[in-house]
């Protein structure tokens, strides 16, 4: 099955930018190197913590070209490669797929909010599917998006021999349950997989192959032990490091975005630098309310 | 610890009316002591799914009483007193410890939403439990209060000695996770309990205590199934009954309600009878959909 | 016409409290006596500025038995008899009635969200109207009552010879336009009215008749101007008058609800008082700032 | 005063593609000669009805060159050059400049949503303005991007010498209010435009300048009949053409969107064409329906 390669832990990785706000793929390639020296699955390059809605096609592709100098052949490379348009998606994706990649995660095109009905995301992402090299990973999510693709429209897709599994950024475990429900019945070569390590545990209890988490990239052994005392149904020592990571989880996530995942890598020795605008960079309260959090 | 009561799996009855509309507790009585055979720990009287929203206080202290006489001893009563004035929720509460209810819980006001902030929230509250003779657990229901309880509000509640436990009605595992996390670290006399059958494992696994299901009105011993294999750890075993349980509880919670809750009640030989009006009975369509499920 | 007697402006008249917290009946009469010295349409009691879901039915009662003794005979009297059950509904309509009101105001019932329908809005209302003793206005009120009733539900009930109109409280123009197009296309017996002086002007230039405004306790001569200005097609006029109520009319409606609106009531010699709890008293912080706005 | 160019009513240009789906700048000349017969004070290129978010930059710089080439002198040629990041809406609106745009229409950046505060608006914008060649108009469409700009952000901005617009695209008349009567008190330099015809003639009548109206394309004389009313006080004849335009705008925009535009405009003469996936065409049952109107 495609989706067994879908299992484990992994980064979607910030995009570095220098000093004077231009892309630095070779700092990109030192942060893989230095993770994957830890045993994640992959790498996730230009999703939402990659800043990807800031990057044009250009910083794109050398992002794509440095990763796959970088990552390991035994991980996997996944290219985020979304875009509002379907052939713009496509476009992408091919470029990702030339690059090395060896899967794309393409997040639901949002911008026509009531025109983006399950039959508009059923032609996009099978339009898609069909011609793609590579196979593809779904992306939901709706914090950011303002779209939520429902449980019918996914398991649609996950019908499709091109789509291998779905990133599902809303902590929602009854529309995760439903899943792996359903594909646990028809028996479908699709994976879910979570995509905050804020309910990483409930999501593999419930059936989910792995996850997605920004906070991989500063906290990788400790999201590791919670995948490992899961899949060993250690219950109790994997609720005790799920609930060990909530608070540098949110740091990095909801409280302070892709600016506080940068400052916090910044801290532990892998290069975080500036993000672009019109997003801010932590203000100095924020800086010391970060940095009395343990990691 | 007061909150140790709150564990295993309790539902929350329906409000049986006769066929002139008018409540019934006698049939509420039925129900309750055919669904005393299982080994629920208790039962809450007048939630949501007790349509308390539509019933005067006459009718709620006839079935406050009726309850009594039902439920044995050894379970818990727990009746639903919530209001939008504090001093309503207050008249209600005692009403019911004068009827012999072990404990109130006390769904958010919420009519004011812009004013209904956390500030408002621990006043509501903490007079409230101040006064109560029964312990007070709070019940969170935003899909239909239309109010969301932060982590920080119901922390600060639950350091309260007559506040027991929550009732959380979101199927958000992160909250419901931030929740059990720092109710552990500060060792807190309180307990977290799922507001649905549909994401019970995965709360039970993160820490929570037991639920209050509507599930488990029609399908009591599923429900108590998935409660033991999660406390003894069998992973896979909760799992597969969790899938299970999915379907039928969506048909009596999220698509079909409260009608739909009492049409299979009449199925199975309880007592469902009509919903109250402007809630509308199943439509024949609904009913044929509703009856190819398994119970 | 029935709806005719729909014009003008309307205050919307806080219920008063004593120092104990209870019902002022007394001070009700006071307040409407010196509100009617102005050339006011009528009254609603019991709105949502009457705190409303906070009263139980004796308290009811009493306030609607002031009301009819303090308000003129060539004055409407309108009151607010909505409530989440069908039939409470009607039980409060017959009791105003009884009492004396010319009209009742009945907001939408809101707690079962996903169940009340177009269809479950056309059973409560539609039943409601044709057992009601007097005609019944109705009232969508999105931002409280969390439902916002669609322009299709409320034509179809516009044709109900006992539903002679809507105060509509959801600033949305587009919405008060296609009622107001549709009524006069069909030549329906109902009438539109603002529901809050910031959207007065707009939604009498486009076909309102008048409107029930929290303002008019406490600038009841600006709204009259704004109202004749209107009237008289002086758009100039309408226009400086409406852009020079909204700093106050949001102090006493969004920023500070009905707290602020007692609180400025106070201050201009009417009878303001407590709000009722969890409602909380206004900050002095607050107190300061909506003492410097003019009045 | 710069801001007294946005006057008028003026059309978001849809962008033509050609069957094989590739951009048509021909045609797009061909729609402007024909709609600059009529007196539209100008024409908006790759606003939302441009489908901007489905063009790469070589595109978007063909379609402005065209659109130079067709629009008259003495009409305005308002570029859409909006972007997530600020750097590609800046590169954007350079580009726009140098094509021989007179200003250019910016909206929110969107997608980082909780990150969006104020402040950063202030940022972008302000940055932006300060480095534009020409005069920049903020764009608010909370419908499509799920940011809603407040009203305070707005007014900062408006202060900045190269701001002189805003095109607000909700029908919230308190917000169009409360921006008119700020811009009047502080006699700022800022006109504030109608983002639909829905809502036209009370955004005039409230005190707004003009409109950026999708229904302009299509039904460009009523528009300017309703403009023309309200700029001569005509209360009653404004309200009734404003009634008439609801049915047809609605068609063309919350109904059926960019396909419905484009449906209609294939109908009357201009060029409509398809629209680019992931959009869907109009089915045969929306195609019958929309037929059905009069325009």
């Amino acid at each position: 099955m495609k989706s067994e390669m879908l299992v484990g832990v992994m980064p979607p990785v910030p995009t570095p930018f220098d000093g004077r706000g231009e892309v630095a793929p070779g700092k990109l390639e030192e942060n893989l190197l230095q993770l994957s020296r830890h045993a994640l699955s992959g790498f996730v390059i230009l999703g939402s913590n990659g800043e990807y809605v800031y990057l044009d096609e250009d910083e794109k592709a050398a992002l794509f070209k440095a990763a796959r100098r970088a990552i390991p052949k035994d991980k996997l490379f996944i290219a985020g490669t979304g875009a509002e348009s379907t052939r713009a998606a496509l476009r992408l994706t091919k470029l990702a797929a030339e690059a090395g990649a060896d899967a794309a995660i393409v997040i639901t095109p949002a911008y026509y909010k009531p025109a983006m009905t399950g039959e508009a995301m059923l032609k996009h992402f099978s339009t898609l599917a069909d011609a793609s090299p590579i196979p593809v990973i779904l992306y939901n999510m709706p914090a950011y998006a303002g779209i939520d693709m429902s449980v019918d429209t996914i398991l649609k897709l996950a019908e499709h021999p091109n789509i291998i599994g779905l990133k599902e950024s809303a902590p929602n475990l009854v529309k995760i349950s439903e899943l792996t429900a359903k594909i646990a019945e028809k028996n479908l070569d699709f994976a879910v997989l979570a995509g905050s390590a804020s309910y990483l545990q409930p999501s593999l209890m419930m059936g989910a192959s792995g996850g997605v988490l920004a906070a991989v990239n500063v906290a990788p052994e400790l999201c590791l032990n919670i995948y490992k005392a899961c899949k060993e149904n250690q219950v109790e020592e994997a609720r005790r490091l799920q609930h060990s990571v909530l608070p540098l989880n949110a740091a990095v996530t909801t409280k302070y975005g892709v600016a506080g995942l940068k400052f916090v890598m910044d801290k532990i020795g892998l290069y975080g630098g500036p993000v672009r605008p019109p997003l801010l960079p932590l203000s100095p309260a924020d800086q010391e309310a970060i940095s009395k959090l343990n990691w």
